[in-house]
């Protein structure tokens, strides 16, 4: 039995973290059932012992938290299931990938779906939702929210290597989607899901691309409801 | 036979393009001599028919242009050679590092590159390279060197997703270098044989990662010469 302790919104049914969709969409890929189990912002003593953050996959005996090292156990765990990976090398290389997201796309989108977000959380965790995030954007979200336009800009000029690459193959893996396209799609999951404001131009190939995405596994990300 | 039409300085024998750097460097992960032939901007009518840009290579009856095509060239018509993607995966995820060096690094580079190149390409070639560099710069050169220390600090900046994987594994290929590391390593290598300014802090692991490039295939990078 696998269970994925995954971020919640006020509204339960509301899956939009980023790095849980990086691991559903793993589950689906390999074909494996997992329980969801919803977690709240500040929720840390009904998390697994020696885990803080979301997602964390329990496997059997084994606790896994951080999305990277859920997606190394998955592969390792269930290797006759499809690779996320395609070998070592295709790992290797898929980090950079994931770190791009981490460190470039989500920073760029953040703008673009707190000020929304900060409505969609708990009230009692609304404080601290707004504490944390206003630190990372170096504005209030009321400020960010203004900005709309400017960041829109901006994030759709990030995506310039996604683009890049989804012009010239179908998705980032090659043929068939891999852990690189669901470290990439994740943000833009978590944006679909709780702005009501459209990130992608229509004519942009990540527009295209994100629609495959969004097609996957019988439509898995696409029926995610939202608030 | 194998013949790579590559980019010179005034001085000859210095050869600073980035996507040349990527093929010398495939070239010796493959294990393949060649025939350097220096080529200068603007002189298009010295290229292989139906080229423009260079890196060219020559292989008996194929003429390539484009590093990634050459890569792929290199990979496919010398398979058992050590394969510079590791695979189909690996190839394709290889892809979006390519496609962050070029549209990512290499602008980020160009402004603390340019100033000083100006000086190192053929006196015919000057203006050329002045009017096609500050139209990408959006500045004149000499504003650009003047805007050095803010460019130097962007560049360092966009370096996260690079200093992430470097930081747990010794090459973005792994625990070997791979093509995705010689396309990052080429927009180093341009820096470090035009430039009098060092582009990497000796603290950030990125640098580290520079060193294990240079040492590779006898110190091939470290050895070339500079202006």
């Amino acid at each position: 039995m696998i269970e994925l302790f995954e971020l919640a919104g006020a509204d339960e049914a509301v899956r939009f973290s980023p790095y849980c969709w990086r691991i559903r969409m793993s589950l689906a890929h390999k074909g494996l059932d997992a329980e969801m189990v919803p977690w709240h912002f500040q929720q840390r003593d009904t998390l697994p012992a020696g885990t803080s953050t979301v997602p964390v996959l329990v496997d059997d005996e084994d606790v896994i938290s951080d999305s990277w090292a859920i997606a190394q156990h998955l592969e390792a765990a269930y290797p006759n299931a499809p690779s996320l990976f395609g070998g070592e090398t295709g790992e290797a290389h898929a980090r950079f990938v994931a770190a791009w997201a981490d460190k470039v796309l989500h920073p760029a989108l953040l703008p673009l779906v707190a000020p929304e977000l900060l409505t969609q959380v708990r009230p009692e965790a609304a404080a601290y939702f707004r504490e944390t995030r206003e630190r990372r954007l170096g504005v209030s979200l009321e400020e960010a929210a203004a900005q709309r336009e400017t960041r829109l800009g901006e994030a759709r000029a990030v995506l310039a290597p996604v683009r890049e690459v989804v012009g010239s193959q179908p998705f980032l893996g090659g043929e068939e989607p891999t852990y690189a396209d669901y470290a990439v799609f994740g943000g833009f999951q978590w944006a679909r899901l709780v702005s009501q404001h459209e990130v992608l131009a229509a004519e942009d190939p990540v527009h295209g691309w994100r629609e495959r995405m969004l097609d996957l596994f019988d439509g898995l990300a696409r029926s995610a409801p939202t608030a």
